[in-house]
C-alpha cells in the first residue's frame, strides 16, 4: 500500500495523525491551532450535520444565527464563565490596517483601535442571553427552542486534529423555558438525543452521566456528559448538555412574567456537539489498514471497482456497472464507481480501505462471464462472490449488518476494558492499563483532585442509569451513594 | 394589523427596516454592525443553501472548511487584494485575558500578544491558496472544485439588515485548473448556476454581465455579475463569480507540471452569494402588508387557519385539517397548522400575510358543512372557495402560479424602469427616475468615475447577452462597442 499507517501498536497516537493526514481528513493550516477540513473529512461532518439536525428539528427547535464577535465585559456578568472561558481567547483589538510607512506590506492602524475589545465566540451564552432579554416579556414567548451551527474558537496550546483545535465547527442547542422542571427535562432530551445519535449512527457505545462540580460547563448547575472510550483505553467526552439553571438570566437581567402574573428569571440550557466526534469515530473504529466508517455516516457506502485487461473488459464491465448503480441508488444506497484507469485496482482497493468505505464491489471478465461479483466489507476484511442479480438486497442488508457489527464490537472492547476496582492501590494499578475503572467515591473537589494529581484519572461522569450501589470511597473511606467512572482521557 | 408596516411609498427605506424587525427575519445585535439572523430569516437561508448546495454538488463540486484567520502577511502577497480587502478588517492582536488589578472585570493580558496578527477573514483566497499549494503538483491533481459555507467580516462603517453588515454569511467556492479556458468556463457556469437560481427559485430576474475594471473583485481579471433591480428602482448586486488568472497562484507560488511537463501556475476561480440575497428577496417582491416569499424558498408554503366558535367546532375543523396535512405532505408541500386558541383568525390572516406564506387554507364550520374550504394566495391578496376534496391539486398547482406570477411581476417591473438613452443631459434627468439605463460609454476608468461623481450612477454590468450595438460614448463622443447598465445602487 502506497499510503503505509503506522499501527496502532507501534504509536496509537501516531497511528491516528497518519490516518486522519492520509484518508485526506484534515490537515494542520498555515494558522497556529486552526485545521482545514478537507473535502473527505467535511462530507463526514455534512452526514452528522444532517441526522442532527433533522433530530433537533423533530424535537421542535429551530436554528438561528448569533454574532461571531462577543464584547469583553459580557463575560464578566457571570463569575464562573468568565474564569473558565475568557482568558484563553482571540481578542479583536482594532479595525483597520494600513500600508506600512516602509512601503512594505501593511501594518495595524493605531487609529483603528476598539473602545471595547471584542472576543471570537468561544460559546455563546453571553451573546445569546443578551439577545433574549428583548424577545422574552411573558411565559407566552417561552420556551424559546434554538440552535446554531457555528464556528467557535478556543486558544488551546497544545491541539491535535478534530481533538483540540482553536477553532472548531460545533452546533450550540441555547433554550429558555419557564419552569426549572421543563429546562432540566430539555438538558435531559437532548442528553437522549445525543445518545441515539452516537449509538445508532456513529455505532459508539457512550455512558451517561452527570459530571462532578470541577467538570462541570462554567455557569451550570449540571452537565450532562456521554463518554466513550477509545482504543487505546482512553475515554472522550463526546458531546455534553447543560442546565443552566437561571444563572444566565441573571446575569444579563431576562425575566418574565408567569401565569401567576409574577415576574420570575428565565430558565436555561445549553447544549453541544463539536467536530471532535469526527476523532471519537476515527478512534473507536479503524484500524491498521485505515478509516472504519459506519454507514449510516460514510459519504460512500459501496464503491465499485471493475478489474479488467483490455478496453473491450472495461467497457463491458462499465455496462454492468451502470445497471446496478441505478438499483443501489433506489434503495438509497450512496455509491462510487471508480472507472479511473491511471490506478490499478490493487491501489484502490487499499484506496479505499484507508477511506473506509463500508462495501467494495469488484467486477471482472470473469465474473461478468459468471453473473456474479465479489463484495467485501471493510469492517471484518472478509470477501464472497455473489450473484449480480440482487446484488442490492445484498447490499443493504450487509450495511445494516456493518452498522451492528462495528457497533457490538466497539461495546464488546468496553466491557472488556470496565471493571471495578474497590481499593485506591488497585486502583493505581488498574488505572494504567486504561479503561473505564468503577470505583466509589466520598463526593468532594479535594479527593477527586487528589486522585487527578496521583494518577492522572478524572471522574468521567456520574451514571445516571444502571444500579446505584453504595460503599465507600476507596481514598478517605467516607461513604458514598454509587461507584462513579474514572479514566484518563483526551 | 398589530404590527403595522410604513407603507413603500411614504418611505422605502423605513419600510425595509420595519419588515426585516417585523416579520421576525434579523434584529441588530449588541456588536456594532453584526445582526442576529431570527430564527424565520434563518430558515429562508436554509431552503437557499439547501438548493445552492445540491446545485454545486451536481455540478462536481466538494464542500471543505477553512480557517477563519488569516495571517496578516498573506494579505500582502497579492497587491491589489490587499488594497481592496486588508483595510477595513477586525484584527487579533492577543489570546488571552486576565483579571483586572482592580478587581473588576477582565483585560487584555499584554503578555499574550501575537507575533504576528491575525485577521478575521473578509474572504479567503489567500488562506485557501496558502493551501492548495500543499494539494497540487501535477495535473492530475486538477481541478479542484471546493466551496465552502462560512461567516465572513468586513468592518462596514454604515450597515443595514442583510444588505451590508460587518459579520454576514455566505459560500465561496475556490476552484483551481490545468488551463485558462476551464477556469474562464468554470467562472461562467457557476454565474449560469447563479441566475439559474435566482430566477427560478427567487423568482428574481437579473442581468448578467462583466464588471469595469474600477468594479472588479480585487485581483481579478474578470468579475462577472448578475444584477437585479429593486422596487425603489435601484439596483443590487445579488452575487460575483470572478476568473482570477493566474494572480493567486503566482503570490502564493502555486505550480504544476502540466501534460507536457512543464511547470505552470493553477489557473482560479473564486465565487460568492452572501445572506445579502435575503434582501434582494425582500425588495423585488414584498409588499406594504408584509412579506412576499417565493413558494420554493418559503420555510411553509401553505399555512391552515382554522375558524371556529365552539371547542366542538374546534375538533371537526382540527379532525378534518389532520386529514388534509398528510395529503399536502404526499406532494412535498410544507404545510403548518396554526391551531393556537390564544390569538383570533384576523390576527392570523395579518400575520401571515406579514410573513409571507404563499397560500392560506381556511376552514370553519359552514365550509365543514359544505366541503369546501377558503383558498388565498398571498402575492395577489385574492380568495375563493373550493372543494376539499383535491385541495391538496389546487394547491400544489397556486404554488406553480405564484412562483411564476410573482417572477413575472418583477420582470415586468425591470422592463418598465429600463430604457436607453442618449445623451449625457437625458441621462441625469432620467437617473434621478431610478431603474437600469442603458447608454454608450468609452470605456475609461475616466469617463465612468466622473458620471458616479456627477449622478452617483455606476456602471453595474457590460451585458454579456443581448444585441451588441455600437455607438458613441454619451460622455466624451468616443467609440462604444455596446451599451452598457447604469443604476444608482445598494
Amino acid at each position: 500500500m502506497a499510503k503505509e499507517l503506522t499501527s496502532r501498536s507501534e504509536n496509537y497516537s501516531q497511528w491516528y495523525s497518519d490516518l486522519v493526514i492520509k484518508a485526506d481528513l484534515a490537515e494542520n493550516s498555515a494558522v497556529r491551532g486552526c485545521m482545514v477540513i478537507k473535502p473527505y473529512g467535511y462530507a463526514i461532518w455534512e452526514k452528522m450535520q444532517a441526522e442532527l439536525d433533522r433530530m433537533f428539528k423533530e424535537s421542535g427547535h429551530v436554528n438561528a444565527y448569533f454574532p461571531l464577535f462577543i464584547p469583553k465585559s459580557f463575560f464578566s456578568r457571570e463569575a464562573k464563565h468568565v474564569e473558565g472561558f475568557a482568558k484563553e481567547c482571540a481578542v479583536v483589538t482594532h479595525y483597520r490596517l494600513k500600508n506600512s510607512p516602509d512601503g512594505k506590506g501593511v501594518i495595524v492602524d493605531p487609529e483603528a483601535k476598539l473602545e471595547e475589545e471584542l472576543i471570537v465566540r468561544p460559546t455563546s451564552e453571553t451573546i445569546i442571553w443578551s439577545t433574549y432579554k428583548n424577545w422574552i416579556q411573558s411565559y407566552r414567548d417561552l420556551p424559546i427552542l434554538c440552535n446554531q451551527w457555528a464556528n467557535v474558537v478556543r486558544w488551546e496550546m497544545r491541539t491535535r486534529l478534530f481533538l483540540r483545535t482553536a477553532e472548531f465547527l460545533w452546533q450550540e442547542g441555547h433554550t429558555a423555558h419557564a419552569t426549572k422542571e421543563e429546562a432540566q427535562e430539555e438538558a435531559l432530551r437532548i442528553l437522549d438525543i445525543y445518545v441515539d445519535f452516537a449509538e445508532n449512527y456513529l455505532s459508539i457505545p457512550v455512558i451517561k452521566g452527570d459530571k462532578t462540580e470541577s467538570e462541570k460547563f462554567p455557569g451550570a448547575l449540571n452537565t450532562y456528559t456521554f463518554e466513550a472510550i477509545m482504543q487505546d483505553g482512553k475515554a472522550l467526552q463526546a458531546g455534553t448538555s447543560h442546565f443552566l439553571g437561571q444563572n444566565f438570566a441573571k446575569a444579563f437581567d431576562v425575566t418574565f412574567v408567569n401565569e401567576k402574573n409574577e415576574q420570575e428569571y428565565v430558565w436555561a440550557t445549553s447544549w453541544g456537539v463539536t467536530t471532535r466526534l469526527i476523532g471519537a469515530l476515527i478512534m473507536t473504529h479503524s484500524d491498521d489498514n485505515g478509516l472504519v466508517l459506519p454507514p449510516k455516516i460514510a459519504p460512500y457506502q459501496v464503491v465499485i471497482v471493475p478489474i479488467y485487461k483490455t478496453e473491450e473488459q472495461r467497457a463491458a464491465i462499465a455496462q454492468k456497472v451502470n445497471e446496478i448503480i441505478p438499483r443501489l441508488k433506489a434503495l438509497n444506497i450512496r455509491v462510487k464507481f471508480d472507472d479511473t484507469d491511471t490506478k490499478k485496482p490493487g491501489w484502490k482497493f487499499a484506496e479505499y480501505e484507508l477511506k473506509g468505505v463500508p462495501v467494495r464491489l469488484a467486477l471482472g471478465a470473469r465474473d461478468l462471464e459468471n453473473g456474479t461479483i465479489e463484495v467485501a466489507r471493510r469492517d471484518t476484511l472478509t470477501k464472497e462472490t455473489v450473484a449480480i442479480e440482487g446484488v442490492e438486497n445484498t447490499v443493504k442488508q450487509l450495511l445494516i449488518d456493518i452498522q451492528e457489527n462495528i457497533y457490538k464490537k466497539a461495546a464488546d472492547f468496553r466491557t472488556s476494558v470496565t471493571r471495578e476496582v474497590n481499593s485506591y492501590d488497585e486502583f493505581k494499578i488498574e488505572i494504567e492499563k486504561g479503561g473505564f475503572l468503577l470505583a466509589h467515591w466520598d463526593g468532594t473537589t479535594e479527593t477527586e483532585t487528589k486522585i487527578k494529581e496521583e494518577t492522572k484519572a478524572t471522574i468521567r461522569c456520574i451514571p445516571l442509569e444502571g444500579e446505584k450501589e453504595e460503599g465507600k470511597c476507596m481514598v478517605t473511606g467516607k461513604p458514598s451513594a454509587q461507584r462513579v467512572i474514572f479514566a484518563r482521557a483526551y
